[in-house]
């Protein structure tokens, strides 16, 4: 019997040349698995025909977008996960996701290498191999472009030779990844840092500019995750989309920075994630409300770690998963409704109510009959300020003794 | 001679009776110290006069307006300074320069006690008194709010007893403080978490949907700290207050959240700071562009306790000074442009150019012709994902095992 | 009816003279709670009736040896908790286990205070009080030593007046804290910090000048816990005891530190820890054979945050909690065999064995026949260093334009 | 003119052959580098010589002592830098000083190529080549062993074919580097982690079985770094070398181990740094008397972060320097003199003065006249257990409402 290879396969030009491009090359049978995270587009059926057409002897398609909401973009929302401060994870959650159903059409149809469309300078690549190699140890891995040299203009002259039925075009400006967390945009003149970057960019936003009237909505949570949107209940997948709709309307998650890429430079990157920034935002001031301050000072330093390893493709690590165990156990009380009003590029939260709030309106208030002891201040401050007290007494004695 | 007292002196209601209530309860004399900060409001000449009319026995008047932007502000923007994500430490930043000058005044007129008008329930008692501590190791704190009973219905009955030339109205719903670096708002009605703020709570910013035209701007930074504005120089103090125009002019800057206070309790906030939040956007670009990655993440992890030290009114602390030698570090290449968009309350970054940039177009374009060898990345990812492939190895014998 | 106050009862003068005091100072009835963590010396019954003979109403006592070992020295270990590097927390892992029996007191016996005989200056009344605030938020507390001017003088003359069944004795020179995990000495001499201890601090430990033959042991661990010790089945109390005698004898565990206390200054501490030294020297190499590099590396960061909460009494703080979520996954598989020498105050590990094992002699091994491939080398060296190669470009680039 | 590249030379076997090896191979010249860091044996002169006699066309050689102990040694101790707790960074302090100066005789002699004899899975490779990558980004590496197929078989009879000036003996079971700061053994029966070390393995230091009587000494530090010995003033190298004889003699400073490589693997390893273990106990604990308690607590994230890059190569990156500058800062008061004994394995101290301290007597002290004033204690327990104290509230009211 024939080696088997498994391919990421995207329905598109480059991974449907890759299926003939790869058999010819290794003498391999080549399986392609297709995946929707929510990218849009055609439909699975209509890639999985491509798929066989172009020389698949088998097509394994996968509807894994309450999946991927639920298990990897819930978990990044728990994490605040911005890399950077500013990249919500987007490319970087769907990788793993797609490792795990390539790592099961490999052992579903007993193939013994995996293959992915990616080049040999990005993240996803790592990604990819770091996941695969995790999940399948046996497994090996090929990328055409990187190591069988299939570059664009073979990809189209083979298209062509062989008849494939998929559309060739010379050069589409725009290298994009998405689904239903976010949209990625690379693109020629943006490689150019001083440009801004043009409307035609944009997909999932609208311009801010443009906005219809403000939208108010209220999100409900429940331990961390979204589960009712103005009191109606949603699936993790479609408080996502209503939130990329409405906020997507009011411009809002466009996001434009000069990246560290775990390959070790750095490149401009172009994204839209309207419904996961909203969504973040909302996510974050409940934790004000809702989470102990220490808890809250020590997770920022575990969301920046789940964050950078995610990024760095380590998904499936045993670090990764340590975290998610103290992410999780902070996100226990993380429940209740932020009011937001989605405006014009920005989502304002205006209010927020929980029954499980360590606000205390009898603490915090400035009115008469308040329930906090002033007098216990005076002890706290001299406490809390004196080893800083007794260092800036040994500098002092010391200056003054030169 | 009688004990000395110097008490930090705002010109209003509170800190005018102050003088009078401290002289009458301890038999001591009162010194008033005014340090402007940019708050704005009256001169210090009508404060200094004022201090003195309340039978204070001298007055103690600083601008502190550079020496508040040079040397507290900027090491703020080179950190990156956003408490819970959010808050850019406008009065906890300064807290520190005020303390100065009362130590300074304590030291000129022979004080043994510094004074101030705070409460017993904020972080501002500890900020003075931490710093008091520090500065002064020997002197004493008092607080009439806090240890003199001097409560706003004594205030006025006292001011209108003693003829004190200050105006006394019942009640102002909004408690305030404001400088150079932003404004801060309490009130009322906001202590209901779930109500949104009302118009009037602004000063420093306009309503974002009121906004002009979008205005465009040019900041060049030297090593962290900006330099010049649309090509003309500019100090600190400058640069703050054109941003605080031009971005309070676009709504940029409003802040509303559920605050952790060091005293233990939870409080709502309001800020506006329309130069800090614009100018902060520009410096995390443009050291996305010059800073190496390693760098730049452990960064994070500095600028975290750097805020939480700050805030926590440890400005003086051994800690913070070896942070400060840190981040000082890290800012020596951080020179150059960014453009921006400021638009109806987003500071939207759309260009940067650095004659000390890392973005190396050669290694990053997708374009043929580039530096990066990409056979290098077969390597990288073996052993980049070594350790995880082992112990999920591990992980996957074990579960086989059982 | 009275109100009541339950007493943190030792059993000795201090405690015993407390439960008459605190009656006279407050009108309150006194129930003493005497709670064994393995400190040796009287029986619980013995003390029970003390107690009673000195006046209090009732008497709970609690055998908590087990409970100590396994829910708050396990811990502990898995946490690998050396507070500054050297104490392994002997003293604060007690606290909280006496103020959860201090709680249960007093909800069964209706008292509305909790009382401890700490002074004003150390750690153990803020573990007491913070403890006793978390788990019983309407609980008052009361420190005799502290709040009623309960001096040692004043005590031995009190209990000399009442003809109380306990000795006075002037002055016993050392203060002594001990349990199953180790021993604090705090004493007159050592506050001079150029003053060595002398041979009769120590109780729980040899001398190791004569101590005999090296003592070769086995420990083996599951998921981070002690079972057994050459081969013979230990609970975790039997864990420690054992090793506390055989490390012991072989004056293994003297601590001799100056140490940050959480009330702001230094003071000398005196400790004595032979198993919690000898068990965590096992654990921490079994760690390093079990655990991966990024988790390890990150679980530093986790168990020194866990080691200040603990040390500064927040055992029952949602960090707290947090960070053992986080701890325990990582011990899923820290489990197998450690050979240890036990030789002259030092534990020598010789030899590690485990089933979960993540060293590979087939990688490991420079013999011929090893299965990592070398070639992969160059690609992760050029992609490793790639950022740093990049900014080192930069500023050489920039000192030679100067 | 050919090309030319320059080759760290040792003097022994393979780097011998190396120079021979590279020419043939390359058509390069071979410049012959050797460092002197303190790994005693044969002289520089004699070693010289012998590169010239196995063909290289030019040798330097560098007495690199002085600078490795100041430059390189001395920034580890202040940074107490254990990795994995247990390795002081023997060989991984040694490789930026060769690095610096096989960069430099590029320079001299216009070499493009660097050259080392590492194998493909250790951590010397990473960090001579990301070293060299980052002080001579233009310097291409080769490594014979990995690149050029260069196995000892080959080598021996290569030497004797040509005749070459130097033993080949078929197998010395151990591969050692050393240096002034430390020893690293690794051999094929330790790569069994279930077998102990043999005393043959050891030569830095004697069986602390058979030491001598406890030796005291006391170290005096001026801002981290030793600079007398009992008394007598000493350089940094006197300091370690003087500490290297006299812990040695008591068997100090044995450390086995199984660490986490950089390339991703486990492996075993036994060093010996008698004299770098002991001062980093002595330095360690001035730094507990000097050096104040939240700087302490966030100095250790800082050197374990400094101890993980330098032990992944990374000495010369820009992170590192940042690192450096916040250590610096730390050291201006570790200034004093600890005493201690060095015991039979255990170096121990038992004294501690300082000009500098932050131990404060007065403050510390159980006795009667203390200047403490223990009510304070009251407030701060309050406002610091608040926070937990408001959340556990939450919890229970939670709970019950269930």
């Amino acid at each position: 019997m024939s080696e088997r290879i498994v391919l990421a396969y995207s329905g598109g030009l480059d991974t449907s040349v890759a299926i003939g491009w790869i058999a010819e090359a290794t003498g391999a049978e080549v399986i392609a698995v297709a995946v929707d995270v929510g990218q849009g587009g055609e439909s699975l059926e209509t890639i999985r025909q491509r798929a066989l057409d172009c020389g698949a002897v088998e097509a394994y398609v996968a509807d894994a977008r309450e999946e991927f909401a639920a298990e990897y973009c819930m978990p990044a929302l728990k994490a605040n996960a911005l890399y950077m401060d500013a990249y919500p994870l987007v490319s970087a959650l769907s990788r793993p996701v797609i490792v795990k159903h390539l790592v099961a059409a490999a052992r579903q149809f007993g193939a013994t290498t995996v293959s992915h469309g990616c080049t040999g300078k990005g993240n996803d690549q790592v990604r990819f191999e770091v996941g695969i190699q995790t999940l399948g140890p046996d497994l090996k891995c090929i990328a055409p472009v990187r190591d069988l040299a299939l570059t664009r203009d073979k990809a189209i002259a083979f298209a062509e030779q062989k008849n494939l039925p998929i559309v060739t075009t010379k050069k589409n400006p725009f290298s994009i990844d998405a689904n239903v967390w976010g949209r990625a945009v690379e693109t020629g003149f943006l490689e150019d840092i001083w440009n801004g970057p043009t409307p035609d960019v944009y997909e999932y936003t609208s311009d801010p500019a443009s906005a219809p009237a403000p939208d108010e909505v209220i999100i409900t949570f429940k331990e961390g995750v979204p589960v009712a949107i103005d009191g109606k209940a949603v699936t993790p997948l479609q408080a996502i989309e209503e939130m990329n709709r409405r906020a997507g309307a009011q411009g809002i998650g466009r996001i434009d920075i000069v990246e560290d890429r775990l390959v070790g430079i750095k490149s401009r990157e172009i994204y839209e994630a309207p419904g996961a920034m909203a969504l973040m935002a909302a996510h974050r001031e409940l934790e004000n409300v809702t989470v102990e301050r220490e808890q809250a000072r020590f997770k920022k330093t575990v969301g920046q770690r789940w964050t950078e390893l995610v990024y760095d493709g380590q998904w499936f690590s045993p670090l990764k998963q340590s975290l998610d165990a103290f992410i999780g156990d902070t996100q226990k009380y993380v429940s209740g409704d932020i009011r937001m009003t989605l405006d014009k590029g920005r989502p304002v939260v205006t209010g927020r109510r929980s029954d499980s709030s360590l606000y205390d309106f009898n603490l915090a208030t400035y009115d008469t009959g308040d329930s906090f002891d002033q007098s216990m201040a005076r002890g706290f401050i001299e406490l809390f300020g004196m080893s800083s007290k007794v260092a800036s007494g040994r500098d002092q004695r010391l200056a003054e003794g030169k």
